[in-house]
């Protein structure tokens, strides 16, 4: 099976992104998972993205805040799929890093999920993967049926 | 290969849409397109989100403005990734939609490009599409190269 | 007299949501109040929408945050009036769950109160049952009347 | 049948706030339309809003942009349902009429529709007044199933 | 001396409106300070507004969050000057109550200060009240030198 | 009378501005019109902020876009109450201008009016001369009776 | 002197980059234009940008409309300072620009000037270059002076 | 070597602007730190600004929130860069700070870093005395490596 690649532009994003690497553990996809900065390191960002496909990954998941540049330069060096996730950072509530992460002009695609949506971000992938994976999009159905098993047992248990 | 579907909420964003189209004709990428609404349609909508995988669908691109909720909608049927683009209206600057679109809950995930991105949306699906297919990539790698041609172009005839 | 239905579409939203089921406890306005997800249970939504006026139900108030499609997907399958509540959730301050909400496109609409306006919710589903029906106006009328005095009550002992 | 009250802030509202008088009339609904400023002639809107219930209105829908204080004006003076709609206008692309409409505080609720969505402020007031009106009801499922036959005619059509 | 009003659209607002009356007595204006609200008790606002003049006020300072219509509706009943206070509440930071304050159509007037700006609500009355009465300006001067002096120390003693 | 003070940040402004100009003339309230810019000729409006009071004026109404410093400034070198009046310019519809002049600091009040809200303008300086002169205020008063007049007259000629 | 580098994203930034070009050719200040991506010509921006300084460049002006990477992107790679004219494009007014360019995370800073401000870039560039060049701050002051006398002919000549 | 000034609106500035001085003093760049007010000490701020060349300054930071004119009014009276900083306050999450800074209009720039960015404001100040300073620029370019060395640090040890 293809790799996700998990890239954050700093550590303290983590605890954020940490939901899409317990996700990708939950449905045993491989992952590796990198700290590199567009700004601080772009060097070793663009020579990861352009490599990106030679060793085995199938989508990019890119997590960032503020002026978040990441997904994009990523994305700029590679023709995998990149998704990104804009992170809340302590102003603006995120506002910032959603619309440096969509807002991508023609001919390079983010693929943008929501603010702190690092969940979401690693079903993307996984929904990616499985459009030629049918065992993992038999993990996917199963996935989602115990999320509505979740939701159907609040209901019947929701007391006012 | 794999369709691409294009679902728009409504006719009126056929000449946004149409560059999505437009690219996946380029990339010689089958597809189907719909006008099918998440509030006028909901039950063609449900029933084609289900259907998608079985018919052939790849990936599911859908275009709506303002309250946008039809690539959610979709979202929430399939297991196909859904790629979401928020048309800009008369009012909000397509904010609305944009939020709409992008702000999915932790569960079902929307791939959301730029406000009106839909050439992205296009690119984004044949990124998708190219994971396991090598011919599409190099179909994907010339575009961009060309792509990269242009600017150069431009910047070689810049006059001031 | 017809019920209301008070829908959320995540069991944490019933902090805010509470404040509705106390407004129609006072009002002895019969409820049912369910946990039902736009994109997590589809289907329990659209069946339950679509049987709510056989049901005795009058109107649907229906709660949900960030991409709040919970409100507008019921709309779709009712004929009934749907109140929605955009609730504010870890980012973007409920302007994402406002907008969300309120921006429907013409034909299908939602009577949208302020973000966990979840009182207001719950007055407006009186207000409606209340066109024909006199003595709920009446209790209606009592509780501004209450309201009024407790204005007052604050204004002639405010200490300055 | 009771009747429905349009009200608009200035004369300039006409254009948006037609499409709320066509649907009404579609529908057969009376109506009342007038022109009373929250701000102008403060003194005629609250005279208004005491009697409508008294001179047989079922509903009032106001309509307002800029700092949109008509609607929240008239719920304090009635115990009718008020339909609030934000109008668009020069400057802040209606969100500022949207917030002073919505964002009401708790105890007086005004059901707001979207930015100059005056057909859905229409359409809502005939969900209220169906609600004990089954001759309403099936006219409002009969304009529902034309409203998605159009969109099926315009999904049939489309040429691409 | 004329009297300055401080209304208040509910107690919560106190911790802030203190502010104000903190400056006016600061002043030695004198001032009287009300609980009112525009949609709870509206008839006790324009009760109010209508008769302020003859009762010795010279201007008048409201305070109100969310939709804030105070300052609007009271302007609507007076010809005196009319000072609006946005209150910051539990959602989207004050944007609402600003611009539902300050966005008066043409024709009534309110002179708006920064959201929880009750100091400069105070003072401006101060100002309008000074326009005629050299002592109170005397006094302003002074306030605003001992204000340039703080600053001034503030900055003789920064250590870094 | 006291002299009313228009400052305008650029020669663009004055056909907003020119509403503020019409109405001052309309109630025969003297006044001078300038352009000085708090950036472009910082001197000039410091100079004649500090002088104002003793030429005559009774206050003093700025128009800026974008960072509109102008009525800070202002404000910053005069006891008497400044009016700011946001302009709209070509980007952002506004919004900077509002902020930069409503959102003072405490000690140093902007009477911040709506954007392009220039009528307002010179209505809030009436009112503030009004507050001592009786022939004013009648003036004023039969101002708003027309205001009312005209409503009056536009609600019995609506046609629909 | 050392050279200015105008750097766009794209030749449909032209026209309002060029009023930096215009103002740089009025103080004869050298300079090269490029169009460039950081999206399409990603290694051309870099190796760009590496070697600015050796190049005889001073500074750098970055324009790019929508996720304005280019700016950040640039100055990644170089010690000069790099200035960012965020872009204006057909939705979200420039904001989205704005944002992607301003809100740099610590350690890489972008020199931010309006949106559209590029006359403001090329001045910016020029107050740099000014610090240690006499002749070049004559200039500047001759430039400002007659900006001064310009708005002083306005003012004297208006017309109300 | 030139001095960089440090202005701030208010002493509460401080723990956001002891970033800016924190790293000033690491690259061992001369400063001067001042609390002076644009509207609260006019004068002490267009002293300081007139002559701030003179006394051997090469750039100045200016940060303040809210309203924030202190950028721009220094920049109207000097001819050295002026770097602005926008200061989160209380409300609106620095928007305010933000647009007031770098909305400058055409003639006066401002260099405006990210909200609360005081670190770059710092780093942008010594690229621009680093144009003409071979010693600095060594300094510059071993703070980015080190930078850069953190950011593959923690990529080593990302524990996941």
């Amino acid at each position: 099976m293809k790799k996700i690649a998990i890239i954050m532009g700093s550590d303290s994003d983590l605890p954020i992104v940490k939901q899409a690497i317990d996700t990708l553990k939950e449905f045993e996809v491989p992952m590796e998972v990198r700290v590199m900065s567009a700004h601080r390191t772009p060097d070793d960002v663009s020579a990861f993205a352009k490599n990106a496909r030679e060793e085995g990954f199938g989508a990019i998941i890119a997590a960032a805040g503020k002026a978040a540049h990441l997904a994009g330069v990523i994305a700029a060096y590679t023709t995998l799929p990149v998704i990104g996730i804009p992170i809340k950072s302590s102003t603006l509530d995120g506002l910032d890093a959603l619309l440096s992460t969509v807002q991508m002009p023609g001919g390079v695609p983010v693929a943008t999920v929501a603010i702190d949506g690092a969940k979401n971000a690693a079903l993307l992938a996984i929904e990616m993967l499985a459009i030629e994976d049918a065992d993992l999009e038999r993990k996917f159905i199963a996935y989602r049926e115990k999320q509505s098993e979740e939701v159907r047992t609040k209901n019947s248990s929701i007391d006012y």
